[in-house]
């Protein structure tokens, strides 16, 4: 799939995003009725980046220019509420901040999932293992093979656990902020 | 000082950011030698809004328009770096990466500060009470009265111990890139 044709993609696009602080997955999706396409997806590496502002940066750029090629209508991000600790949380707090902020500066609407809820939506199970998730992304997807690393899957997972939820809204809101309104309790965490 | 005449400011432009989840406090100070100069101050309420995507929304769009409005050449942000527990950092980490991407997006260096280090900074004691510290605020930047809130205060602080900080910083960086090479492990924490 060409970037240059995402505005002719009929249906909504769901941008998946696995933000982490080692490596970042990305999935994009189509979906039009119950039909779902793969546009396109990857990974960022960011263990080798000396410094946390290069890879909030990385994941700043990366995320905006995902935004501004697929048009995506709307962002699924997996988050875990619960870490080792206090550290690793704010370190995550941070990667997925500044993911949010690039689709907050396209007017994305962004919905989080806990992983558990990820794997329950896409396998039926919410104890499945990350191989088992990326079986089942392959099945759905229709793809050749399997991404090679297993954040791609998971950002994929994102998005398809998105539409599979999505099947309560109703009409596409047209503003984050009705967004929110008519997803109260489901756009990013409470409080 | 009316924003218009911010391109005319003379000297280097710091944003402060006091990020927080219920209330963001914000300040930007110019600096030309020693002397420093008073630009603006003022909170962000966040705890009326019902949703943290809300407050998301607002810290980037408000962070965003700082930087758009007085073109601070950095930013230096309080960044506590040990909380009560894994989710309030979470939540604090996103607040701090929204505000983070919002500098990222205008090409505006970032340099966190634990409280500690801002009180020691500003007073002299890195005990020293918030009231304190904004009653040195006051005479540093010879205001006629403490903000109203300590936020703010805070915030100034911040932008105050980064320029305290600054003194071993020699000409101006270009880049972010060169910015952070030039003051590893000063930049956004570590790793």
């Amino acid at each position: 799939m060409n970037p240059e044709t995402a505005k002719q993609i009929e249906g909504k696009i769901i941008l998946g995003i696995d933000p982490g602080t080692t490596i970042m997955g990305y999935g994009v999706i189509s979906v039009k009725g119950q039909k779902m396409e793969l546009l396109v997806h990857g990974v960022l590496h960011l263990a080798k980046l000396p410094d946390q502002a290069l890879k909030l940066e990385k994941i700043y750029s990366r995320v905006t220019e995902l935004c501004k090629t697929w048009l995506p209508d709307e962002m699924a991000i997996e988050a875990p509420f619960f870490g080792k600790n206090v550290q690793s949380m704010l370190k995550l707090g941070r990667a997925q901040g500044v993911a949010i902020a690039a689709a907050i500066a396209h007017a994305i609407p962004v919905m989080e999932y806990e992983p558990r809820k990820i794997k329950q939506s896409v396998t039926g199970n919410g104890n499945a293992s990350k191989e088992q998730v990326s079986a089942m992304i392959v099945t759905l997807l229709k793809m050749d093979a399997a991404p090679e690393l297993l954040d791609a899957s998971d950002a994929l997972a994102a998005a398809i656990c998105h539409h599979f939820q999505n099947g309560n809204v109703g009409k596409k809101s047209k503003s984050w902020s009705s967004f929110v309104k008519d997803n109260a309790g489901r756009v990013v965490g409470g409080g």
